[in-house]
């Protein structure tokens, strides 16, 4: 892939336990961040259940939206795990057991133990590129520019790595945080007027509590650190003018 | 409205912060477990950028496809909080002040202190319904079927209560959990035939890590609690003639 200067990704979230509330989704924020750091900006997450329309249709949308899709879950050894079968219908590819798939899990489990329910891990579009699995050794997959991870927070965040050379990033997102102790309120015309003086970069503002006191993050962001750094200084400016106080953060 | 045996919900998530994976969402699921309590189904979640064109088709699409519709986030006083302009354009309404909003925060304030930046949090949709705020003075507000709700945890948390009463729900949706000392490959095809047995119990399947030990929780959902048992039963049985361990799970 030609490297383009700017790079867009959606996450597809598959899991009724994250749209009941049982469970919270931190992938988006661990995906979200590698991606970033690699140049690529994520543009929309999307949660849906584990019904194979909805999966088909959402993945197919998205592909077509996006230079990159990640999908999340759904590619365990349970009856709720169809993503891999969706996958393989939305790309019209057959859906069959992955050879070298197989190959490493029969190594990975001692014999006797490669069950048909682990079987069903290495069940994938045909001729899905691999996305090896450091951590329990049944691996994620590629077709074309969807990239099909774990659901589990920990086996996700451990295939990252692996990852690093089939995504061809744009220009990193660099960003830099000011934390100030005020009230969004306070602000919010002269922020207006530094977002109206610097429309290519992003501006956020994000009210925080932090030992019992209120605060506001300035969030700017650009893959340019010169224009960071000419927004900064006119954020500072108007900080110092206001006496408002900068503060530390966790 | 009717009452309908089966309500559904999207939830819309407006803000960058979680797109750039700098602040995980937790928004989702404390709305998605009030909204099953009171018999409400999230069948869908997106997050999207602080864009307007974006927020306005999201919501013009999710308010025709879901009964209900949940925005969080972008209702502040900073130029990133679009969210109400986008709703008034959404719906085709005058984006103007809320003369009972500008009376509640009038109120709130102390003189002098209701300045540009906090009066900007009651321009709102035409003839919006407000919802209060009991943390912190700015409402959300509500049009039709999509209600308007802010991006921190707390605040929102705190403005559910007050909404309870303009959401119809349908049966309530039931669960049981079972956490069992085993891994899923080892019940995945058993737990595959309780499935087939009751096509309409949604029984999820959940690799969890606690203390060391690895597990899985089963989960059991319905809107009818016979089911759920009849459900549960089944699943005992094999785990029983398994000689698999039924465990506690914070």
């Amino acid at each position: 892939m030609k490297k383009k200067t700017k790079v867009n990704a959606a996450i597809l979230i598959i899991g009724n336990e994250i749209l009941s509330g049982r469970t919270s989704d931190t992938n988006t924020s661990t995906l979200a961040l590698w991606l970033n750091s690699i140049g690529v900006k994520v543009e929309e997450v999307k949660i849906i259940p584990d019904i194979e329309e909805t999966i088909i249709d959402s993945i197919n949308l998205l592909r077509k939206l996006y230079d990159y899709v990640f999908t999340t879950g759904g590619i365990g050894p349970t009856h709720d795990d169809i993503t891999a079968e969706s996958v393989a219908k939305a790309f019209n590819l057959k859906y069959e057991i992955h050879k070298e798939g197989y190959k490493i899990l029969e190594k990975y489990y001692k014999s006797g133990e490669f069950n048909e329910g682990r079987q069903k891990m290495i069940w994938m579009p045909k001729n899905a590129k691999l996305i090896l699995n450091p951590t329990s050794g049944a691996p994620g997959f590629n077709v074309e520019n969807v990239f099909c991870l774990p659901g589990v927070p920990s086996i996700l965040k451990s295939m990252l790595g692996g990852l690093k050379n089939d995504i061809v990033g744009g220009e990193p997102i660099l960003s830099h945080t000011i934390n100030l102790r005020t009230v969004e309120s306070e602000i919010a015309s002269s922020l207006t007027k530094v977002q109206d003086n610097n429309k290519d970069v992003e501006i956020g503002s994000y009210p925080f509590f932090q030992a019992g006191k209120i605060g506001v993050s300035i969030v700017i962001r650009s893959e340019d650190q010169n224009k960071i750094n000419f927004c900064s200084s006119q954020i500072l400016d108007f900080v110092k003018h206001k006496k408002i106080k900068i503060v530390e953060k966790n």
